[in-house]
């Protein structure tokens, strides 16, 4: 039986802290169940930002049990599992399929720059067969701003061939609309599933042949999202999508992740959600201030 | 007791893997041992030129435990300890220390960019409080050209302020001979060990103040390296240094992690050396043929 993949609006949520910089497993679940009733079609959890790459492996493990014991359908995840070792991704992926999650969404190894399509078709190929489960559905993670390394046509076309049906989609996180329109334009016929990374291009996307996004944005108000993608084919789209626009760009004048933190702090009037996990930093007061000044009374919609 | 900290020529040494990318923990500790006999004064265990980036936590733990208990002595190793993720960071510096080693190199935490010097500095501060040892001795690892995170010079203030004798030097890979001349101008007086991240500016560090260097080129010919080293301050330093600089400029016309593992399969007639870790690649027949034809005989010596 094919295992149905994920659609439409999909959160990579945020992880909730303790004061100590622990996983607050508690709150994060209920971070996940309001955003599954809010319109969100699935859960990216272990995301960027999710601060998935400030967390250990066993951390990362021990919460995705924690959340499916707590009444989160793993049919309704798709973790993020790529780590700059081969062994700590195969880890990751066989824990996440093996608990029932329809698929796991990959960045490539980051440390090291400048690595060929060669050494990364070697990663992935080697990560597949270590995994070993027919099971198995990867989504590619392209997000050069961050990790720097680039996730190629040239390179998915390679993957797509020699692994049909398990390399089946890619989160495009270049925030370059051509990029994700060439994407689909390209391989979306062949049943490859295209998500652009940010709510900005959720339209087009889906106009294009895309089957959705996978948005930040969508952890403070998947509902607008949501109904993006269900009128898309209406003209009343066009201001839906206007107006996720104009609050997605609000947003992203703060770094993004402590932004969000902030709202959800907020808007649930816990202020235990403003703490991240160092690196990364609180927003400053006046930040928050201004920040919620301009987006806070939608929040609370 | 106060720990002997490493001074002169530390080779950031490189692993071997089997065909099926396992590390070879024999031939790695071999490697280990020829190092320390050819004039290596430590070895940086798990840097980048070890490909550590690419290994599990529980990958460098093992091999760890396995490298003392087969005589390398734990007061000659420098591990890499710094991930992505505090806890991982933690554990591998709590491990490392309670081993016996006299200090860890910390990379940044790289995934997240453009990070601020106070998140960097919480991060580091909750690291030291966690590991909780007095023997910890952290120097930092500036390589801004793979991690993209720089450590400031007030990042260096303030941490060696509020920590001092616990963070105490760095390896600045910038590959920027002005930065490391300041960095000892600035801090050296203060008893902060500076070491640059090659071979080309060994004879100028250590004319300004530097402690030595610690070079992956010192995976090939450490002998040349310490003997700069003993002879700093006579005449024929600097012809010593000339050639370690052809030498190491020839070395980094290619790929220089697969390079040194081909002349080591070269010199060592093991073309088992020859096994990189995706996503890094072996050189091409070419490029082994050609570096082999330039630096061939200078690594039989």
């Amino acid at each position: 039986m094919e295992t149905t993949q994920p659609s439409g609006i999909l959160s990579p949520a945020v992880t909730a802290f303790t004061g100590q910089f622990e996983i607050d497993a508690e709150r994060t679940v209920a971070h996940f169940q309001w955003l599954l009733k809010q319109g969100c079609d699935a859960l990216v959890v272990f995301g960027t930002t999710s601060e998935a790459n400030s967390l250990s492996v066993t951390e990362r493990k021990n919460f995705l049990e924690y959340a499916i014991s707590n009444g989160i359908d793993p049919r309704k995840l798709l973790p993020g599992t790529g780590c700059c070792s081969l062994p700590d991704s195969v880890v990751l992926s066989k824990h996440a399929i093996g608990l029932g999650c329809p698929g796991v969404l990959m960045l490539p190894p980051f440390y090291y720059k400048a690595v060929s399509d060669e050494g990364l078709f070697r990663y992935f190929a080697t990560l597949i067969e270590r995994v070993g489960d027919d099971r198995l559905r990867i989504y590619l993670y392209h997000i050069p701003p961050i990790s720097q390394i680039s996730i190629s046509f040239d390179l998915i076309e390679r993957l797509t061939t020699e692994f049909p049906g398990v390399v089946i989609g890619i989160k495009d996180s270049s925030g370059d609309w051509e990029h994700t329109r060439q994407l689909i334009e390209r391989f979306a016929s062949g049943g490859f599933r295209v998500f652009p990374g940010s709510e900005m291009y959720l339209l087009p996307a889906l106009r294009a042949g895309g089957k959705g996004c996978i948005s930040a944005f969508a952890n403070i108000n998947p509902g607008l999202l949501q109904e993006v993608f269900q009128k898309w084919q209406r003209p009343e789209a066009e201001s839906l999508q206007e107006e996720a626009q104009r609050q997605g760009r609000a947003l992203r004048k703060y770094p993004v992740i402590p932004a969000l933190k902030s709202i959800l702090a907020e808007s649930r009037n816990d202020p235990g959600w403003e703490t991240v996990r160092p690196p990364l930093v609180p927003l400053s007061a006046a930040q928050r201030e201004e920040l919620i000044a301009e987006l806070g009374a939608a929040m609370r919609q």
